[in-house]
């Protein structure tokens, strides 16, 4: 008699650490876009400082607003044949108000799945940096997140065909960061480069950042906000008690501090060998985010050692592909694709061939790789394709580049916003 | 016999998640606190930086003591007649020491309690940014949260007349941003515009801040602690094991992410609207703002959809009144009043007119829209008295301005701390 | 029948509540690093900041993996005879991969533990500004989070000869902040002052940050993380239910809180007396710093009266201490020793002396008051030892110190990293 009260009672406690749970990983992540936002400023001219924070004020924007009228359902709805979800709209229609029920807990199941759309779509607002319309930009934004991040997604992690096919992303290396990465790169490849980006012969000049003080910033709150990224993606259930589960973030926070720390140290140590012993600090920054989006797929099923290897590994990636993007000629302003999209890749893959649990090399037979090098290349397809045809529709509506000579003669903040970043002509850039 | 020991560990187990979750829901509004600095340094000219920095470290210092010794018995005591609290003063005296008992539950919430206080303290110091006294601002600061805001508060959440009248603020649009910005303006308007402000024809000059990335970083920083702010207001308790009121925070998170969106991106269409397409970075960040202050009063009664309306209404009403503070002659150097006055009076009214449950719009009857007007009515009136006689009394003592020459000679930062917020003459304002 | 199970939900919630926990507060900490590197580069030159960016990610990277392998067995292995620990390098070998076991809540503990060894080793970092070779801070870095530290802590905290005598300090005044701060101090005598830092007779020059707002931001992000650091320091058992040890947490933020705000407006004051009116920014932010450190030892044994006056003694020690420092000829950058060393042993022996179960003053005997001493003695002559061994090291292997005109030259920026932390040359201090 006494007994149901008492499991009542528990599972009460359950949901109240659940719901604790769930608005503590989600702060973290949201503390991802002040992240992105100084990173991407340090990292580019004092002269566009003030777009990139009108950017990143209106990714997160745009993110609450369209993800909640449509990019959820689309996300975790009843699947259309694998392909999208085709309700959930607007959370649950029907249920709102002061009765509480499902509404309730999906509302903070919401509030985390919202701000991981965000990050996949902020990802693009980096690359770009430095000339692309506002306006063009706040519409890529939008398909980014009520759209292409959703149906990728539900590919993933909706029952969509990739999930039910074996497809394993932890926490979204391909799902979220190689999504960002490709729009990231289609972007700036279609919208060309920076003014003054290549001489004449076609060599990339050195386009250093305005402040390093607010790059690391940038970085260390990105870092920051990845232990609820990982750790959060474990994705407790409301209706169950479960210790075990709640058990396995501690590892997935070790392997996490783990890959970080060795892809920055890896890529200081590359920088310091390339230019005679001067560590390189931005790309330091890049080599700790490359670790990190390295273990994100696999934070649960690497081991410690091996999470030290795939942060060594996208270290070493990252300083080979933003010198290698450049020379291509894709102005990515700030190694976005180089981050995100390739280490992305590769920790993807290194699930499918070296989880300790399904992984090749463990014995897992081929199905895990298989399936990770077919997410990999479904994903990268797919968002390139929808974002080139954003962009070209932006092109041809005039609204996908600001013109070169208003850039050269003011710069992106006078051009966009009547005003410079640093509007007393704090730096030099602005003054002169 | 077993039945007994059971119910205790689900007890206790509860309070582990309570006090878990007071930790976290104060650390976020905490951060509040950097965020207010980064935004209002970064809004305002590069030679008062310093001084906003101290302010604000006073703004908390002064909090935590005086809200201590004198704010939360205000506050929460035993009510004489409804106006103010009688007891606990140093929280409950003669419980401190290793043995723990409601002391220690108490601690819990006072440090959640004196965050929220040093909030509607702080609201001022970007309003009077510029030319205040910093002994003065000091003894303001001490008013602030020793007497005026835990009277107001005493009045809607400690058991005092409005309160029991039937005034509903879930998590202080009123009780906290209100009260903020009627002392602002009230400061403000007291003390005189900074010099230079208004020309001979007393026509208002811009006055642009001095660094976008500083200002946005603090909207992000805001934006994040009122995560804090609203998802804590459900106020758990930690005697009762209860579920269902977790349960609430998810809502809350959800109408609060979508009023700020709403607020931005309409404040960022307004601007360009006016200007010919140039959309205004820092009129976007106090549009977000303005959504967050227009939710907070109902974030826990108010539908999704309708808390878009709030941010869109709040990104409206801001942008109308920031201009017109300005034409009235009162130099509000952040638009504080705007953006938490202004706006918290629309969050409390939207509560009274339209809250799912007991709102007039809903058949809920006159009662909780007369509270909502009566209660804006009575703490603006109180505030703003309060306020005049502290800054009347500062007056008379030299307290209040620094004098309007020592200021254009040197600008606040070396006529009050005897350095620059730039050393090395960093900014154009300082060096010329 | 069913109490077993019911009993097992208990548990099970407590295993969710004390992971969620402990990611919390793990997080809370980790920011401290973000706000270590912004005081130590707001409070120096702009052209030593992508420097003082670039250590402080050495300083986290190297310090996960160094604790990781062999920092945490030393520290927390079975004893050798109170002097270090034996086992559990890589935490626990044999017991990694998919299972579940001692490993899992073992990794949430090591996060927790791995941001306190950062903690001990980056307050060095600020100490030997402008002048240190990055590759020998990496080096002193490895050595302090490998084994400086370890050793330290094993001694307090895990089960070595201060512990078992006695010794009592709750989250680390002597063994994590006397422990850098004697580090930093030892460091930066052998290093010598930075160029330029004293005049031909010897007198110290004055040596402004160049950004208030940064140094002020970090000051906020430390106040932030200590919030996890003293309250996370309970340490709730992760196999035993217990809800009172939780609800110490709420007074342990709250003498935290009070002994910051004295330490702040203490040191305001006093910076006032001594300069006729004018508040010193940067001395408050060290001030509240002060009362932070002085309250770490105890802030679960002082009462709330008390811990006002601990950051009241630790704002007029930290006054005394910086220029008496700077006046012996040592060069601590950003007042490293005077914040950390000094206040350090203040907390731990007030609670020697004061604490209210157990210090001298409440009639516990010479017992908690002889170990205090002892344990501030024995850790200042084995880090300074310790140190100095490191220093000299590395000052035969030419590693320690840049060459002076190398620095009067191009700055430790472009000497170290072949750029300026503002590439645009935004400070005087760059472009002049």
């Amino acid at each position: 008699m006494a007994a149901p009260a008492l499991a009542q009672d528990a599972l009460d406690v359950h949901t109240e650490t659940t719901v604790t749970f769930y608005l503590l990983v989600m702060v973290l992540v949201f503390l991802m876009h002040p992240g992105f936002s100084m990173l991407e400023a340090g990292l580019t001219a004092s002269n566009n400082a003030a777009n990139i924070m009108m950017k990143n004020m209106m990714v997160i924007s745009i993110t609450f607003i369209a993800y909640f009228a449509v990019g959820w359902g689309l996300h975790y709805g009843v699947s259309a044949g694998g392909l999208f979800g085709t309700n959930e709209f607007f959370i649950v229609p029907g249920t709102y108000g002061a009765e509480l029920g499902d509404f309730a807990f999906l509302s903070s199941e919401f509030m985390f799945d919202a701000v991981f759309a965000a990050t996949a779509a902020t990802i693009v607002s980096g690359a770009v940096a430095g000339r692309m319309n506002l306006w063009g930009f706040m519409v890529l934004t939008l398909v980014m997140t009520a759209v292409i991040y959703p149906v990728v997604g539900h590919w993933g992690w909706g029952g969509g065909w990739l999930e039910e096919g074996g497809f394993v992303d932890f926490a979204g290396s391909t799902i979220v960061h190689l999504t960002g990465g490709v729009a990231a790169i289609t972007a700036a490849a279609i919208l060309g480069p920076r003014p003054g980006k290549y001489d004449d012969r076609g060599k990339a000049r050195i386009t250093p950042g305005h402040s390093s003080p607010l790059a690391i910033l940038g970085v260390f709150l990105l870092f920051f906000g990845w232990f609820g990224f990982n750790g959060g993606s474990v994705l407790p259930d409301p209706d169950t008690i479960d210790g075990p589960l709640f058990l396995e973030i501690g590892p997935v926070l070790l392997t996490t501090a783990l890959a970080a720390s060795a892809g920055a140290i890896t890529a200081a140590v590359i920088s310091a060998i390339r230019s005679g012993g001067k560590t390189d600090v931005s790309m330091t920054g890049n080599g700790l985010l490359a670790g990190l989006v390295g273990i994100t797929a696999g934070a649960d099923l690497v081991e410690p050692y091996a999470a030290i290897l795939v942060g060594l590994v996208a270290g070493i990636l990252v300083s080979i592909a933003v010198p290698l993007v450049e020379r291509m000629g894709v102005d990515d302003a700030v190694g976005a694709f180089s981050v995100h999209g390739v280490c992305g890749v590769l920790g993807t893959w290194w699930v499918g061939f070296y989880a300790v649990d399904g992984g090749l090399f463990y014995g897992g037979g081929f199905d895990l790789a298989s399936w990770a090098i077919i997410g990999t290349v479904a994903v990268t397809v797919f968002v390139a394709l929808m974002t080139a045809v954003v962009c070209y529709a932006l092109k041809s509506a005039g609204l996908l580049r600001v013109d070169d000579g208003a850039l050269e003669e003011e710069g992106l903040d006078v051009h966009e916003h009547g005003m410079a970043g640093y509007p007393e002509g704090a730096l030099a850039g602005n003054t002169e």
